[in-house]
């Protein structure tokens, strides 16, 4: 398919199950920037997992985001229930404006759903020439380094770095030791997981992937991957007045959705410290960059990349199975 | 020893070792911080390390902070070769009100010289009721993950949010494998080191501490510890127009002093996003770390203020061989 057709397709099935269009069109923007990037578990298949959050009553389809500066240096918009797409696109413009007046300026996303990664925000600002940071808490199935019971979302960290002429540098990845999806596709193909990705409900180490998933998954590196995941926690929680990862389980009720709650993104313009320089300051990181690659290292996202570069020219290939699924949705809305 | 005649010794010492008298108090108050913490190797020890850098030439001894403010939310403070702790202090007030008026602000520090650890610097914002990140680069000393040469410095990553009535939540920690202090130390008592610490400078993995110094070390978490490891040298070289840790250990040019260059600060006011409803949000921060706790887990810095607390009811302990090695330093100027 190309990816005009995969845009279509995924709008008609997110307007078919009920989200109202200008929602609909920046979801599908998100899902199929993860297919043409080759994130399968953050790609089209997530209209499965959209559609099943829009059914399940947790998610406002017709949410209107409302954005307020708060502070000259903060940008909030409440997202009222709805997915987060919609809220961040119309916060950008004005997180766009803020960073660049005073350097340095933050936006919270208050109130809403979240159903994919934390690249395409991070990366929309970097395409602007900003640096960027980004985290979110999830629901909690993660423990503190140190305990067994869920305290802590999976929390992913996202920064970017514009990169003049060539596609930025971006990170994201959970402070969970590893994705939940990970643990769920062993679950489904009946296999175990290493006995360091989590805990039973009675707080035992365990290579049973289902107990995994009802019981607590570990953090990443240790006490330190802990610690990041509490300052996501303390960011996107209780710093903007929304939900933490403990919130947003206990506010789903059982129904399956997806996280509900905040996210905090960091915008930083070069230019604030760096005046006329910066294009002499940027080479400097690329010089950082080369020095990563030439000894044979990988940058974050350069797989990504390489997808994206594939995708655009010859489109992407939707598995018939998944194809299948997404057709019956629409037939069943 | 007290804590005062503590920092009267380190006061002293720095001044015989021709330390202005203002640079010679800022830092005399944290390495007594450190001390009282219980972090040896941050203590007091490091008057050894920074009169070292004075000797070595690596550090302006009389250097006047400038402190600017190039945007609205932007100050930068020119320690203008000294020692970080004095430009700190004279940019601190400014950040404090920049942050609290515009809701977010960024404080770099510029041309300065490191011997510390960061969490001084996140303590004395959340004292005064911010929520603080703070990151600094070092000496190239440690490789990217798929990599085995030094690309990265230690890079620490600190973080601080408020906790009324109580010490904050503090973390402070590098994103190499372990501090280098800790192969030193390993290296001085003959003793192996694990071989996931690091690399020779052939780069195979090796248990030799002495090959992993002269070689590179890890980061911590694999591609992720790696990945932040980046994020820390973008912030606080580029972005600030300060070294990245490559710069800094060329420009030591082998005299061994303390890592030279920058500091990103961000503070954020709760206040800001929450307005009159801060004291809630944080109670609901609370119960976050109550939750932690309650399973056993521990916060970060917990050891450290249990620490404290004995510090300052019964003073602190200083080694025989350290305190004559520091009279020794005393009678040599």
């Amino acid at each position: 398919m190309t990816l005009d057709e995969l845009r279509t397709l995924a709008t008609d099935t997110l307007r078919a199950a009920g989200l109202a269009y200008d929602h609909a069109e920046a979801v599908a923007e998100t899902m199929v920037a993860g297919e043409r990037d080759g994130c399968a578990s953050h790609g089209i298949y997530r209209l499965l997992v959209a559609v099943n959050s829009i059914r399940a009553g947790v998610v406002v389809t017709d949410a209107v985001p409302v954005v307020t500066s708060p502070r000259t240096g903060l940008v909030r918009v409440d997202g009222g229930g709805g997915f987060a797409q919609l809220a961040f696109a119309r916060g950008l413009p004005v997180l766009l404006d803020t960073a660049r007046s005073h350097g340095i300026a933050a936006l919270a996303l208050n109130n809403v759903v979240h159903f994919a990664a934390l690249w395409p925000e991070v990366e929309a600002l970097t395409e602007q020439g900003l640096v960027a940071i980004a985290v979110t808490p999830s629901h909690a199935w993660v423990a503190p380094a140190g305990g067994t019971r869920p305290v802590f979302g999976t929390n992913p960290i996202a920064f970017g770095w514009p990169r003049p002429g060539r596609e930025p540098f971006v990170f994201d990845f959970a402070t969970s030791a590893v994705a939940r999806g990970e643990i769920e596709l062993h679950r489904r193909a009946g296999k175990p997981v290493p006995d360091d990705w989590g805990y039973d409900a009675d707080g035992q180490a365990t290579t049973d992937a289902e107990k995994v998933l009802a019981g607590a998954m570990r953090t990443f590196g240790g006490h330190k991957g802990s610690a990041l995941a509490a300052m996501v926690e303390l960011l996107a929680g209780p710093l903007i007045g929304d939900l933490t990862s403990a919130g947003s389980i206990a506010a789903d009720r059982n129904r399956g959705g997806s996280p509900i709650g905040g996210e905090l993104v960091i915008a930083i313009d070069p230019a604030g410290f760096l005046g006329d320089a910066v294009s002499e300051h940027l080479a400097r990181a690329e010089a950082m960059f080369a020095a990563i690659e030439e000894q044979g290292a990988r940058l974050p996202s350069s797989r990504r990349y390489e997808a994206r570069r594939r995708s655009l020219a010859y489109g992407v290939e939707i598995p018939a199975a998944l194809h299948a699924d997404i057709m019956a949705l629409g037939e069943r809305a």
